[in-house]
């Protein structure tokens, strides 16, 4: 490994903390180097502070390593990927931005903020140029770049190819995984042989969220798309992958077998980002798949697989939350800004 | 109880077999006298024969009753309710039709033919009128009706009130339990931790049954409703009941409030039928219902509860998918025959 | 109703609580007149205190009760039904018992009091005698009943009969609900499909509470059982009832069949109480019953079903936790003491 | 990769077949080169005969590859897995020995032949010894070498350290995965919010194969371990791994310190087998691990984890039953018997 930039993590200790430094290990161009979290969790070794999840070891490089205040002045890094609740992402964000630090944030505190690009690689990379403009407006030495609420994720780059077609109005009903929620997000007596057919704020951010994300950059600001989206969203017994029934109506009425193509000809370049799946779109020819069980690890996590495109046009897409959705969306945002020599 | 209309069960040790025994328990018309089921179990005690599954004992009155073939000479009954597979029933149920029994069918081998009823009582209870032409047609001395399929029934009670804004398009996800589909139906490997994006013939049903249930029955003929559906059918990790996310597209342009009258304002009266629910559709205020496993009983499993009602029209709906949605169904049709001095 | 005792529910909101509420809808002779939970709930009606999730409506008369604090100066009642977290009953109860109450706990706080009866009706309702014991030392006017923990109460009732054959030691190795451990108690995340071999404090309560049960009262003192017991507690995706593999060791070596006679044989006489199961022990001939989903409703969630006796002597148990394990538990108790004249 | 041994699949569709041909993709000793399975796939290519449900993609090198029948004449493979249906196993399995195939086999038809070894190579390598025996008595050019059943894989490694304490009884407890009945062997309505406390045959397995195993191999002929086993076997809702609670009596009644001392000393030494795990038990300190969702991987799936290790002596032990339990079992005897220079 040649490059060696700094990376922290900002809320290390919960359920997307702990993608993060998954998503970390073995990456060729981050090296882990500070882990911040609560003043519960500050200053015991991350194996203690951690209530370890997934189903893989914690790496050896960060069981012994000092858990540190979430503080600018605590942490070591070029980069921060931030994992912390929205209400306090508000104002600890915007404090490491100012203090010269990278933050690519899971967060959804900036999302909306005008002059901070909200970004799917595949999807926007050039709304990056915005970083500029938040530069100047703000006076920072360093800079906020957001990526999308998970079930926004998992359906904004099928959308992007359909675009083509004069994309109109979306309908979506989604049926999300408890990890979705964090650790202690979804009790077992809510969820066991249940569906909760509501999910605080999702609606809301997956009608306006691409619409900065499929909107045009002019060089100093984000003109929104016009597309009329409508969203449903539930909870499932199901421990990761996002799986969304989506109808998408289109001005050029393509047929099925046009938007299969459309999405089979989907190939961003995006230069061979390290954590970049093979393949953004997976399409599945079987009359059941996507199934989350079985296709959430597709593209180590990182692919959307969608099937049965039908008349309507209908289709249904799905991904993994917690890594395509939320860790895997800040870190491959942050190899992309390496790539563009922002970082 | 002064009225005893003997009832026989054909398919009676499957799932739905397995609930129209319950329905019938204690019915204060309907007393079963015959239980039919397939070479295999013909000839056992019924006690026997069924692997039980239901969280109730088997009533004491079916334990020991001995089953017969499927044979309208083997079947003591006025009424015979079928809980077939649709390829059997499809010469089955017009034997017993023309041996003079009445026959409340839940398979789909007769739903869609011209001369048969598909109902749902608090829908559509004239078009049992279509008896008489099918008795005129076919020269039976008995007859067919049918209630839709168990999605199709959790939806319809919700658009009926709906019509009368000028529904024009309906998109519903759904979101199934695995009872559906039989005991046998769903593999555990299938379905654990994961959602299965597909249902075999689900979405045809759910797309055309409706028109045939909302339209006009003018003494001889049904005039189909001119409403355009949209249908992804979806399985999930639920034991029992159907949740489905619907968007209502209407001329007249409701308000979720205006919507939501019309719900609590649709309360058909079928004269005190025994199943009849006290309401037929539950409006919840809650954000985060109805849900499967806390509202599935409602009305004894006969209520469909909805909730969520917001611009667009969109709102959820949920029921219990073999009570209201199969067994239930067919009681509550064979009750309204009785009422209507049919039976 | 000719009776109508006040009873008053401790920690009503919760999941302990909520079923208490249903324990005592519509019940011959307690009436609920006082709700109680803590400083956040009190003062609003009930229906909007707690977060009601069974499958079955608030019952009308507790909706629109003002819940009040946990006092005995605010509570109107002749008993009340604990369903406090442990180290908080510890000095409420007291104080209630001090105050004239009769306290029936499913609260962990007394039960290893020297002067508290610790009892399961059907296996030592003479233990209530230490109810004159505990007033005396202590001055009490009122006094406290305790019932065991869920899993004991599953287990115990199996081990009564088979006190008659010399029990000399058990091994048990539960599979427990979700409910055992409250709404929010085990997280989604970790338990869809997973198993968790560890329930705190769950197994010295499982090794020790059985002893006293099972022990003899000579009028002032309980002489415990000498069985060695040893548990292992596995939490399982169940949402309600305790499964439980038990070996029992006895000096006589019964055969699985006499063993399943004396279960049989178990029909304790305690004078037709309201919620006193028909049979205790419901004995299942299957080979693959008792489950939890088909089993847990017996007797009304009061029975506990065995099934697989054989050669060890092995079988396995299970019953509802949050009914006979819990709620039901105390209200059989309360009647108990009803019937004997101390309430 | 310098050697190459071609390698066959009897039963290669289903759930075993196919995590046989997981664990052969890139292995660096065994090529597949003929897949067989039933009349009905014969002829097909594997990628259409079989419903492929693993987590990853049908390998490319076999997706393409035409299924040929379970015939030794048109199976091109020096040593064959079976993940054949036991009654299936008894002729087919002879047949291949007798024309030349080295079998090893994941079936349980001949586990109790005299001559046939079963083997997990951590606990009795030696055993494979009769091989020469069973040669001679049946005049095969080949052998068949078995592995035992999947809960009996998990638990006789924890076992085998702990005959120096003079192992006399166990008694065990099973939470056993759906993955073990096969892909349709356990129905959803079956185990959705359920236990099933009885899997036919499993608890005889239990109780007779660890004795084989922990038995004496003289040369000619094995004499069993004289432990009293008593199993209790439940099915919960876990898609993949064993867990197992375990009482293991022994005559110097060491400390849980001496038992976790003796667990971890437990290395036997393979030589480097590809699919060795580099512990063969995992030792966990925490309270509640393992569990199977977190811990069943370890090892690439092929480890043994235990925990709780406590007075009685207690303990729970957890692996991967289709991997450790059965493809995986197969492939390392398969492995040893290459480094033993039998194949």
């Amino acid at each position: 490994m040649s490059e060696s930039i700094k990376a922290g993590v900002l809320g290390a200790t919960g359920a997307v903390g702990q993608r993060f430094i998954q998503a970390l290990e073995n990456h060729p161009w981050f090296e882990v180097t500070s882990l911040a979290a609560s003043e519960r969790s500050a200053g015991k070794t991350y194996g203690k502070a951690a209530n370890w999840r997934l189903e893989s070891n914690i790496p050896d490089n960060v069981r012994d390593m000092e858990v540190v205040p979430v503080d600018p002045k605590k942490v070591d890094a070029d980069v921060v990927f931030s994992a912390l609740p929205s209400d306090y992402a508000k104002t600890v964000e915007a404090e490491f931005a100012k203090e010269g630090f990278a933050v690519a944030s899971n967060a959804s505190a900036f999302r909306t903020a005008e002059d901070v690009p909200l970004v799917v690689p595949e999807v926007n990379a050039d709304h990056l140029g915005l970083i500029d403009v938040q530069q100047d407006n703000r006076g920072w030495d360093g800079y906020i770049v957001t990526n999308p609420n998970c079930s926004t994720i998992i359906m904004v780059p099928t959308l992007k190819p359909l675009m083509q077609f004069g994309l109109e109005a979306v309908q979506v009903a989604t049926m999300q995984a408890v990890s979705g929620a964090g650790y202690n997000g979804v009790s077992s007596m809510a969820i066991l042989d249940n569906i909760v057919p509501y999910i605080g704020g999702e609606e809301e951010k997956m009608e306006t969220e691409p619409l900065k994300l499929l909107g045009e950059f002019d060089g100093s600001e984000i003109t929104f798309a016009d597309i009329d989206i409508s969203a449903s969203c539930n909870r499932v017994p199901v421990m990761d992958g996002h799986t969304e029934s989506i109808w998408a109506k289109m001005a050029d009425k393509p047929s099925p077998e046009q938007v299969k193509e459309a999405f089979l000809n989907f190939k961003p370049d995006l230069g061979d980002l390290p954590t970049e799946p093979e393949e953004v779109i997976i399409v599945r020819e079987e009359a059941d798949r996507p199934q989350p069980r079985l296709d959430r690890n597709m593209g180590n996590g990182m692919s959307v697989s969608v099937g049965r495109i039908r008349e309507g046009i209908r289709y249904t897409a799905m991904g993994h939350n917690t890594i395509r959705g939320a860790a895997g969306a800040s870190v491959l945002n942050a190899e992309l800004l390496h790539k563009m020599g922002k970082l």
